[in-house]
């Protein structure tokens, strides 16, 4: 099992601590997976302490011996009862918590031993690290893409008419679980459940859900209603795939799109539409230009198509953001959305995602994951980008 | 798609209420998805307030008319903003929201548009009115029994030597979700994620993991260390499947055990003795006696058994309750673990699972999901409880 290196684990608290001390914080607790993992190595039962001036501490409430094994930082301590941090944070008057993720009560708990220190939110430092990747999350976003690219490989031989579209679903998580996907797309959004059976097939593409997604699927239940459902997939209809990967807690993330004997002329041309935004936006994050103009730019460009009314979803259900960084999160810093008046930097990991939604009849569009890198990009998620029909 | 009754949404609030009244609440707010769908029959991206004397009103952030489709609530409105809420709680002294699970960072937020009124967790209210189920609810786990006699039926075609435990949960998973499983398994613990494909075989149940399970499992790295893992499977080992099913948000949890060529005479006969317990503790629990005492009584049959110190996991890994209730939570009241002093009653339902674990060997036990009625129990996950050997 592939194991963070301990480099890299204190490279990315050395990148932290800056940030910290910006902030005039004495010390910061990572309790959240995500974040908890990404300075860790480790996602065993506890939190890691990170006091601005000394060793990081990771205390474990269970399981301590594969938490030793996991992690390469060198103080990793049982943890009975929360009152054991007190001699840790003692003196302290600015300590960091993960407010915007930690229950309202587990604050109150951990507050106790904290003494009189005022609690700042933590996460937005987490993030502002998380934003660029080394060479070795790169490398574990590669084999991500590897197994993706296996996976989309395999969907000419599978889809037929008539499968439904959580049918087709399984089966590709059937495929991608062997190959190290771990099932989970990680995200930190309210109520916000994983899944990654993304297959939306003619007006299934249409319907949105609670998820801040251009186009949502009908899912299988009120339950859970996201994503593919029981709806066979039909000749003629834009089937769209987009099923996320996730690697030892790294994402990567891509659409495809293909049809049962043949693509509506519509959603043909709207897909040639996209994918020309897709790369034209890259080009231009290349050479510098901020998030924000990127977003705006691209809007620019479904509009001169004739297709703004249909791009990143229709009417009231439109969203505002063109792509999302991804790393440990499936959508992290960056964002090509209004208001991130940043350019792209080497280092950024990025997913592109121009989609249009036509109501009532269904969706079309391109993803690709994207590496930023000596000031030019690279696609990680290397499948073939054209329309597969079967 | 099947939706909540109408009768059914009002008879748990109409069972909610008397709990608010006790608790001297004048309203209440669910926003967390198990018991926001319990007591709205909607997930769509929003929350419920249920006002003492008044009807209950479901806010929607997105998407509305999925959400008005979804419940039969009368009063689903628009929330654009959250200061929305401000006349409907005008006045109040007592409201309660979901402290243990709402992010501090919300519930501040929240606070801002709530008066000088208390606030009081209410998730105990909520905990304690699902404990009991409705016959509606039976059927729906009744459906859920039926995929996953479905699923287990598969198993011995599937299973073969050399395979990988994740292969075959990628594979039930397959099996599984068309037939209407939703795949995730909810659970309202800190850093939880669900998953389905417990499949731990030979020295891999005997591995545990963050989660609070006798038995965690390998998992595929350390981003997500539980469950199925690369080991492959072999000739002679326990092979044990704790394969979970949700349909339409309630849950089906049962466990049977398997082998290639032979099962090692150990794991048979604790096998065995777990059965014993399983139906031993069942009868005394349809008899009234108290949950508390069907765990100490359990732990006295292990005992006898000469196995004390394997069951329920070993050394300090061991877990403290036998069984644990299950509808839209996967783990809920009633439990039968210490200080739980209460008989079971008509209309609870349990997943009750007597395991072993063999330190570097595995596990071995049985599971499955009953539910008293008529003064006696049913067993719900019919499935043939024989150790099959492939």
């Amino acid at each position: 099992m592939l194991l963070t290196p301990k480099d890299e684990i204190e490279a990315r608290i050395g990148l932290l601590r800056p940030l910290m001390e910006k902030a005039a914080l004495d010390g910061a607790f990572f309790h959240y997976k995500i974040d908890y993992y990404y300075f860790s190595g480790t996602t065993q039962d506890g939190f890691l302490f990170v006091p601005i001036d000394g060793p990081p501490v990771l205390f474990i409430k269970r399981e301590l011996n594969r938490a030793r094994r996991e992690s390469r930082l060198e103080r990793v301590v049982a943890l009975k009862s929360a009152e054991e941090i007190r001699p840790y944070v003692r003196g302290m008057k600015r300590i960091g918590l993960q407010l915007d993720v930690m229950p309202y009560n587990m604050v109150l708990a951990f507050k106790q031993h904290l003494g009189e220190a005022e609690l700042v939110n933590v996460s937005s430092l987490a993030k502002a690290v998380r934003k660029k990747k080394s060479p070795f999350e790169i490398r574990i976003m590669e084999k991500g893409a590897a197994i993706a690219k296996e996976v989309y490989g395999k969907i000419p031989e599978i889809l037929k008419e008539g499968m439904r579209e959580i049918e087709l679903g399984g089966m590709l998580e059937a495929i991608a679980k062997p190959l190290g996907h771990e099932g989970l797309l990680r995200m930190r959004s309210l109520n916000y459940e994983p899944y990654t059976w993304h297959i939306l097939s003619g007006r299934t593409g249409s319907i949105v859900s609670q998820a801040d997604s251009p186009m949502g699927g009908l899912g299988l239940s009120p339950a859970f209603p996201v994503g593919a459902s029981m709806k066979r997939m039909r000749k003629g209809e834009p089937i769209l795939i987009d099923f996320g990967v996730n690697y030892h807690g790294y994402h990567m993330d891509l659409t495809r799109m293909y049809a049962i004997g043949s693509m509506p002329d519509e959603f043909a041309r709207a897909y040639e539409v996209c994918r020309d935004i897709h790369y034209r936006v890259l080009d231009r994050a290349a050479s510098g230009v901020i998030a924000s103009e990127l977003f705006r730019y691209s809007n620019q460009l479904a509009s001169e198509a004739g297709l703004g009314a249909y791009y990143l979803g229709y009417g009231p259900h439109k969203v505002s953001f063109l792509g999302h960084g991804i790393g440990v999160e499936l959508s992290e810093l960056p964002f090509l959305a209004p208001r991130h008046d940043y350019p792209m930097e080497d280092g950024m990991t990025l997913a592109i995602e121009p989609k249009m939604v036509f109501p009532r009849k269904g969706a079309t569009g391109i993803e690709n994951t994207v590496v930023f890198e000596n000031g030019g990009y690279r696609v990680l998620s290397d499948v073939d980008e054209k329309i597969t029909i079967v």
